[in-house]
């Protein structure tokens, strides 16, 4: 459903430009890289220690011994920094503070707004606007500020996390700017009492936190700077946004790892549970020294009664509970996208819209507030109390039903608000659920950064709720028929109802564990773990989570996960999917071969094989290698070494040149014709393909068109022509220009450089100096989809070639592969050829085209540098 | 430590003999085999069901209708047998009712017990000999019982379930036999009241169910028998042993994940929630229906309070806990390995041991029985409470030094077993933690199925409430300055030393959910949390986890763990430990290379390169491919046809055959010395090379030794010249002798065999019928030892090529990998190359035995059959 429709990527609410690129191949070269940098970093910090005991030999006399002890303790703590545990204190450090500073603050705005709705009790009206305007005004600030200063803020941030931990780096997302506006927009968002959430988008923040953390400290040249284990650290850091977003260190680190990994290293468990628990702990404990507390507490403290929590047969209850709550959470999914959908598919809407963007989110905060107002319709549906309250008091030892059961415990009485002297308890909650619930679904889509668990967490909560009231009243005495009477306690039913909903839309089992830290009670352990259960496996048969929703209405570049027991994905295998047209390039190729190659595709990476005769498959190699190797082959420092060594020869035989070079010029056609070496097996260059080759054509057909009498020396014109090429081959031409040896001048004619481009051209390509992946992952025709998913999950992989017996047949990208899954997924049963076997039916260019639409979105600006309009010129090349 | 010396693989006491190999390459082929027996299984069962079908047109008279109701109902049933979510129902049942009834089983011993100590107690010697005699039956018929029908079920089984998981075939770990002897040993040695757990054989229990229940429920045809499944089925049954051992879900599942798992993959992690769960429920709701309970709740209950559960300022004292816990975790690893070297390295004890296996199960158990006979020794030590009563005492609400306090709630009195009239509480808690330390660590080296889990988890608690009494004998009114006194509750402290001393024997961090989950209250989650990861960190730091030093014990195959933060292993690059010796076949290759390569070394795969010169890796053939190509190119059969093809050329040409021969002859001999292909780089024959080249010699050999003239025909002696040649193959010979098809006679001299032999063994090989991996798996030279270890991690790998741009440089296999890991370990702070240098400098043949030591550890079997004392025909060989 999300997916369809090519003008849906130019969302326009949810600006996610990808700047992003799968980075994993470059690991090898990247760890050489930073290893090559720590080897110098360690020179130099030997040579400085040396120094250093040089100047304290020098003045020995004054207090020497305490000179080398703090010079020493310098030392210790700088080689300390780069260790984990301090990396993850100081990041669990952070993280509670900033969220308790958050709390602190919406705490404060929602006060203020229960402050201005009471002092104008005297007036209807004036309460109304000062109810509605206070949050009015804080989102489309939220909106407006985000919008501004990091647009990447927006929404909950977990999405973009698992496309990240996934090994797509995208940029934006982790710079200082973003987490400004993520924290002073969720700040103000939440403060203005909408049915908004905090752990998502705090899940960001605490990657935001290690991104920005890790970089400081590598100032101190302590960290190691290594990709594997900056996704670590991002993975812990996840961990540490839920553990310090509800007290919740275990919930925390297993909700993490549900939401956000595929496959997680084990290894990596203790960094989570370490800085979640420093993180939470913290937390609490500024809570404590605030003296909202007396001690270390949970956050949502119940008080059931430990000795019987629950009869046995009030299972089937939780069990219908778990049930229903999968097929909410599977709704609330539906429903947030088709909100998302309506908008963007609405032109008219969606065209005012953009105009005014601030508009939407404020309209929609209209609606709501005005709904929630206590003396209007909120009185129906305990408006007047917030997230929090709501919760506390649904989680409630009191039964609301019959208030004739007194328990032992004080609480601070809002239970009120749910008791409306007309109306029926059970009516009020089923009014908020159902206001709650769609009203949670249209807020989460405004673009301010807000997350959804915690609006559901409540729906489940009134839900689960609900349904104990009805117990409690069908069961006055309990249902246990021995002496003692043990009477129901809705608040249980609250807890298991909050576990289960919020389990069914994240798909996650650890919402239970999350329930328990929450509420500081683990005595309902069967009943929630039931309930959770059930939920999931009715959401997951439905529809995606929530996070994988956003992912694909985001269109981020994401791997779907396989079903539950998909077993005819066995049945399918990589060559049914892959696609059979690679591009490549041969050992001995030449560099007018390389040339071709390079206009007449965008993939990242070429493979390079022995010959177009063997196949056989010897490496990859990236784009941007085979670039610089070309544009160092016809860059300028290599014509002026040509100009130079052309000038000694003339020297020497000045006599006997005129003849020759028409002939020379005659040779070089006939060769450029022999050695026209067409890479793609098949077609590449038939009509359909949308190749373009306009930028480097002129610059090599130019003498033809123009035929200009030569000599215009150097200057402006030389440098243009020059330049052209360069901006195609992504290398600054100041960089080069740089570089020059001023000792000899340039005064080729432009046919001159264009005879000498071609000369060039004609070369064999010497791949020495270029950086070749000698080992792209590899997979057999006969894999099947679930090990080749397996496979891409686990290494991150972007694409892998499928050999046989070495020789290369084809190449599968994520691409490939998320269509056979999600074409698998719809239809189920019988073999699921048929929507895979387009790929091949369609011919080359379609085919190719596909395979490259996930690199084009990455290498969005350099395609849209290369128009698309140059068939014509092609044919005539094709003729030659 | 624990891994030197020669004479420990032949451990006696724990027979682990490894019939393993690894699976991982072969899982291609598997899945092929796989796919195509159940596709002739649904040919099978759609001819089943159209037979059926037409039965019921047959008799369509008689209720038609409820029959074909009744054939669909089947066809549902058998359709769905297969799906996973019946399957972890299944088992979770299953395990839930082996737990209840091992309980059970173990509750009536321990009774049974304590009743003839009871009515023995006019006479202490009686007393002494019942207290003392029970449990020594108890134990070394469990001991015996297991020795004689499984003894792979001895110890815990989480080392072996984590060498399996791993992707490592351990036989005879997943049978009948031994889930039997598991469980009726486990039962017998728990029910004698050492000290003793069933943590972690519950684990290898449930995957011995899970086993067993696959192989049964394959029976249905349901399933696809799949290894991917397999393992993730064993992944879950883990789970489900340590969910219905404590009732603890959650904590089952995160344990098992920690132990068991290096890679963890989310997409499983419902099968273990679910069926754990589903197998924790049933396990109390036996509990309730036997009237044990009157609802489901936690096992060992406790009741602290919720309100103010504990003050801030107790922390340090549970930081205390946490890192004594470290140390003691440490020692407790260290010592129970000392125990076993002990053991193992007194010659005397051991030959004396080995005759009488039973007489140090019976010894240790008389030494424990007689320091805890209550009335002795066992008054200071709590020595008449069985484990599970210690552990509800020590948990206990109540403060033990001053009496005072009284609790609400009530409680069945054991506590006064800790009270002795003359000597204080700490005093003897003290003793208890003491004695129980040592006595536990030396237990657990006894043969029968036990665990330390439940041994470590109560001495943690004595811990913990020796550390909370001092704490409550120091702060009589608790900590807190403010109105309210807050009395300190030791039985916190005992949860917490719980979950911190265990979590460090076995480096978990889930020990704390599992704390929760057994006692039923989170509300310490802060102080266990933080006591378990301080723990964590002094214990990993000190000494491997429990299960990992017994792996060592043991030595089955595993790789080690990367440890925390170690960064000089960066600097490790593949090529400085690969082996550049590898063995190789080229495409081209004559049978005779062939034969030379598969006798001079025992690879489980070997390598197919494009041809000597360009190296270039093609694939990697399995040996026994190999095998099977050479023994059909030597085999009868061909002999039978060359015979048959040659009688009818001769009946051709009969008159011009006598000079012929000898020519023939001849030039057989000069084509052997030329194609004669070396296919290792260097001196692959050099004399040091343990080479085995004695069975087939013989067979080549024999014409020239022997020079008997000629016609024995066919007979016994032909017969077994040529099945020594297939004993070689280990194709069995009787197969190959029912193929015969007997219409051609044998009537071939040994001389002319050997020359026949000779002649086909110049032949080139076709590899058209021989399985090709055709994407082993590559690294390149720079790959960082971090980055192979995830690699191999993460696929489960057995070995890998190292290419560089094609070309095949070198191999790297888990022993390599594990060396270098392991020297890196031990060496910190500079480059460990010293340690991995010694692999290239050693010359060809010792690496090359080093590569090949863990795989002749699997090829067990064959690699005795071939004797290796043959250098002298070897070196023969090399001067013609």
């Amino acid at each position: 459903m999300a997916g369809e429709g090519s003008d849906q990527r130019a969302l326009q609410y949810e600006q996610t430009l990808m700047y992003g690129r799968y980075t994993q191949e470059l690991g090898v070269y990247a760890k050489e890289e930073a290893a090559r940098l720590r080897e110098s970093g360690q020179r130099r910090s030997v040579s400085e220690r040396t120094r250093n005991l040089d100047l304290l030999e020098y003045d020995k006399g004054r207090c020497a011994k305490c000179r080398i002890c703090t010079v020493r303790c310098q030392k210790f703590l700088i080689s300390r920094v780069g260790e984990d545990w301090i990396f993850l204190i100081l990041l669990g450090l952070l993280m509670a503070l900033v969220s308790w500073v958050v709390d602190f603050c919406i705490a404060i705005c929602l006060q203020a707004q229960k402050w201005m709705y009471g002092g104008l009790d005297s007036n209807v009206f004036l309460q109304y606007l000062a109810w509605v305007t206070y949050p009015v005004v804080l989102i489309t600030f939220s909106a407006g500020f985000t919008q501004i200063l990091a647009p990447q803020a927006v929404g909950s941030g977990i999405p973009e996390m698992k496309t990240i931990l996934r090994g797509v780096v995208l940029k934006e997302y982790l710079t200082f700017k973003t987490f400004v506006a993520k924290v002073i927009g969720l700040t103000c968002a939440l403060g203005s009492g909408m049915p908004l959430g905090k752990e998502g988008p705090f899940v960001h923040i605490a990657s935001l936190c290690a991104a920005l953390l890790s970089k400081f400290m590598s100032l101190f040249g302590g960290i190691y700077e290594n990709e594997s284990r900056n996704i670590e650290m991002l993975a812990a850091a996840c961990a540490v946004g839920v553990g310090c977003c509800f007290a919740a260190p275990i919930g925390g680190v297993l909700f993490s790892i549900e939401v956000t990994s595929t496959f997680f290293a084990v290894r990596n468990y203790w960094r989570g549970f370490f800085a979640a628990t420093f993180s939470a702990f913290i937390f609490r404990v500024l809570a404590v020294w605030n003296r909202d507390e007396e001690t270390i507490t949970a956050l949502f403290k119940t008080r059931f009664r430990l000795d019987f929590p629950f009869d046995l047969q009030e299972l089937p209850a939780f069990a219908v509970i778990g049930i229903a709550s999968g097929f909410g959470g599977a709704l609330f999914v539906y429903l947030n996208r088709l909100i998302v959908q309506f908008m963007r598919n609405q032109k008219a809407i969606n065209r005012f819209l953009m105009k005014k963007r601030l508009l939407y989110p404020a309209l929609v905060t209209l609606l709501v507030s005005t709904l929630t107002f206590p003396p209007g319709f909120g009185q129906f549906m305990a408006g007047k109390l917030t997230q929090k309250e709501s919760l506390v008091t649904l989680f409630d030892n009191l039964t609301w039903a019959k208030q004739g059961i007194a328990e032992e415990f004080d609480y601070i009485r809002h239970s009120q608000a749910w008791q409306h002297p007309q109306v029926n308890v059970f009516v009020t909650l089923v009014i908020f659920i159902v206001m709650k619930f769609w009203m949670s679904a249209l807020v989460t889509t405004i673009p301010v950064p807000c997350g959804a668990f915690m609006p559901v967490f409540v729906i489940g909560a009134a839900f689960g709720r609900l349904v104990g009231e009805s117990m409690a009243a069908w069961f006055p005495d309990g249902i246990n028929t021995d002496d003692t009477i043990y009477p129901i306690v809705p608040g249980g039913y609250a807890v298991v109802g909050a576990a289960a909903l919020s389990g069914a839309v994240t798909h996650t089992v650890s919402t239970a564990v999350i329930v328990f830290e929450l509420t500081g009670q683990i005595s309902h352990i069967l009943p929630v773990m039931i309930a959770v259960i059930l939920a999931n496996a009715v959401a997951q048969s439905l529809q995606p989570s929530l996070y994988d929703s956003i992912i694909r209405i985001k269109k981020l570049p994401y791997l779907p996960e396989l079903g539950w027991g998909h077993h005819e994905k066995y049945n399918i295998r990589v060559e049914d999917i892959m696609v059979r047209d690679v591009r490549y390039i041969t050992l001995n190729c030449s560099y007018r071969d390389l040339h071709n190659v390079l206009l007449t595709g965008n993939l990242k990476t070429l493979a390079l094989v022995e010959s177009a005769a063997s196949m056989i498959l010897l490496g990859s190699i990236e784009r941007a290698q085979l670039q610089s190797l070309l544009s160092m082959q016809l860059g300028r420092r290599r014509r002026l070494e040509f100009i130079r060594e052309r000038a000694t020869a003339e020297k020497k035989r000045l006599s006997v040149v005129s003849t020759n070079s028409a002939c020379e010029d005659n040779h070089q056609r006939t060769s450029q014709e022999v050695r026209f070496q067409i890479s793609t097996e098949k077609s590449s260059f038939s009509p359909t393909h949308p190749v373009t080759q306009k930028p480097l054509k002129p610059a090599l057909k130019r003498p033809s068109v123009v035929e200009r009498p030569t000599d215009i020396p150097i200057g402006s014109q030389d440098h243009s022509s020059n330049s052209s090429l360069k901006n195609l081959f992504c290398v600054s031409p100041d960089a080069e220009v740089m570089e020059d040896d001023g000792d000899v001048e340039d005064d080729m004619t432009i046919r001159e450089i264009a005879e000498w481009e071609e000369m060039q051209l004609d070369e064999q390509v010497n791949f020495n100096n270029c950086k070749i992946d000698p080992a792209p992952f590899q997979l057999v025709e006969r894999t099947s989809l679930h090990k080749t998913h397996t496979i891409f999950s686990l290494l991150g992989l972007d694409h892998a070639y499928v050999t046989s017996i070495g020789r290369l047949i084809g190449v599968v990208s994520l691409k490939e592969l998320r269509k056979a899954i999600e074409g698998s997924v719809t239809v189920k049963g019988v073999k699921v050829r048929p929507p895979l076997a387009s790929f091949r039916d369609s011919g080359t260019s379609s085919s190719e085209n596909e395979a490259t639409e996930l690199h084009k979105l990455w290498d969005h600006q350099k395609s849209t540098s290369l128009p698309g309009e140059l068939t014509p010129s092609e044919s005539e090349e094709k003729s030659q």
